[in-house]
């Protein structure tokens, strides 16, 4: 299996993603292959610095542009051919890897796949899944910010694309499936939501739970929690810093305690990093998006999640999933 | 002053409710008079627990029915004419008392709320403010749930409504007031958001700061948050329901390693029930909405709150700004 990886897509980068990399090749099978790709000379440099790396196990593929976090996405992709993002995800598509994991711009990443993977046969807008930790387990909740003013049959299809997500990565059977609202009675919430939990209900090969509250969440009522991608990403990124924000108020008092305790040990659980990065559903290919600020654990994780998707079939599951019913016989 | 209190809201009433008015009663000013409106038997019973509370302070007026919290709100409102709700909101229109509170079903709340006070001119939509415990101080969230499908007028009028909150009741003198969005530029985010970027740049009276993501909300970037109430409802069960699973892990983390540590201590900051119950703005009158789940000490919160929005007339500066600059002589 080869993987591509943007060299050039985190705030330190290739640092960040060069050592993620040789962790990775390290932890996961001989089988697999990393490509990294970017600035050969900078990546080349950084990969001095890991006499352990396995070098017959990594190729470096040049890429003379990078794009920038301020950049329109969709200009970027047009006007820097040769960037990092370009390349990997060309590379993806002519099948030379099997996958693609960038921690740059989402949007860039989001709009290269569209033009060059294409969305799969039955999905209007590919979604950001990001996996929350929560008390039981980890939930899926998708869209978490590559779609705002979804439609209700958006939704749906989120919901069949984190169906076999969660059944081929997260090993679960019959993923129960919440729609993210504000009561749980059918007729709660906006017009939006009523009418999706509707085609929810209806829906052949969706296990629909019914509404999940935000108290519900990290009670893991559901292992893929639909949602518009506004609210979703919202809801990530104050999970993200409340996290931080509480461990950091622990600090200051087990400082000034005194107090010897591990926090990483405790908020394990609530650790993103654990997960690495978060899939692009719905494309036709295997994408990974990191957080620009990831650390090389995330790279790491971000790569195992990417070398499962491709080894478990995820997108040919999908694509059967998308296809419905009709195709899959089945007894009524 | 006299604040009329639903005796009959919460999970556990009237006990709570009780403890929490005669908590407020010995901690506010003697000119404060409270109004416990409910079963009559059930309230004095409840308050001969107390021997010490101030009883030439406390009126008791009976109320014979009950909105319970799976009822439609706006059917319970017609239906139970002689509901602690209805009789409490009555005898503040009637102006027996300057304000109501009531941990109660937020819908009959807002509902006999519209139907009794009615709202203020100029606001289409009364909103619920949530006060979010953060690094630096409070940030007022609105709307919390009151509404979902808001316009960008609503969220202008929030951004007002919150203005004179903000104003009042936190003593700020400029509120910074952010608009909630999945990304920092004015063209980020829905068709809602984009054009409420307009209009709150434009608009006088509102010192607008820009738009806020998930992870600034905890780093106070402003002093009032305008949302539409589908993600303030979402982000505030999840918020109560996050610090609560933390504290939670960390528990049982100290008590394995037996290490003493004051959680109520280090979580202060985080603890809504400091800022009791969430106003219901833009209404003609003060009503302070709490949990079902309130302790006394949230309810004593909110009858500070109650208190503390009458002193400083709220609902008359409220009037007032929404008048707009052509009522207020000003140098252009």
């Amino acid at each position: 299996m080869r993987i591509a990886l943007d060299a050039m897509g985190s705030d330190r980068a290739p640092a960040v993603e060069v050592e993620g990399a040789v962790g990775a090749l390290h932890e996961l099978g001989d089988d697999l292959r990393l490509v990294l790709v970017g600035d050969r000379e900078a990546i080349k440099a950084e990969l001095t610095r890991h006499p352990d790396a396995p070098r017959e196990r990594i190729d470096v593929v040049h890429a003379s542009q990078r794009i920038e976090m301020g950049e329109s996405p969709v200009q970027a992709i047009r006007r820097k051919p040769d960037s990092s993002v370009v390349t990997g995800l060309r590379l993806h598509k002519e099948g030379e890897v099997d996958a693609f994991i960038s921690a740059g711009s989402t949007g860039a990443v989001m709009a290269g796949s569209l033009v060059l993977l294409r969305p799969l046969p039955g999905v209007d807008r590919p979604a950001i899944g990001t996996v929350f930790p929560t008390a039981e387990g980890p939930t899926l909740v998708l869209d978490s910010g590559a779609n705002v003013d979804t439609k209700p049959q958006h939704l749906l299809q989120f919901a069949r694309l984190g169906t076999i997500y969660a059944q081929d990565l997260f090993r679960v059977e019959t993923p129960r499936v919440g729609l993210l609202n504000i009561g749980e009675e059918p007729e709660k919430g906006d017009e939006r939501s009523v009418e999706a939990y509707g085609l929810l209900e209806e829906a052949d090969g969706v296990h629909f739970v019914g509404n999940v509250e935000g108290r519900d969440i990290i009670r893991s009522r559901c292992d893929v929690l639909v949602c518009d991608g506004f609210v979703g990403n919202v809801l990530l990124k104050f999970y993200e810093s409340i996290a931080g924000f509480i461990v950091h108020l622990l600090r200051r008092e087990l400082a000034a305690k005194q107090v010897d305790l591990d926090l990483e040990q405790v908020f394990h659980t609530l650790d993103y990093t654990t997960y690495g990065g978060a899939p692009l559903l719905g494309v036709n290919g295997v994408v990974i998006i990191c957080h620009g600020g990831s650390p090389p654990r995330a790279i790491r994780s971000a790569i195992g999640v990417a070398a499962r998707s491709v080894e478990r079939g995820m997108v040919d599951d999908m694509v059967r999933a998308l296809a419905g019913p009709a195709d899959t016989p089945e007894v009524r």
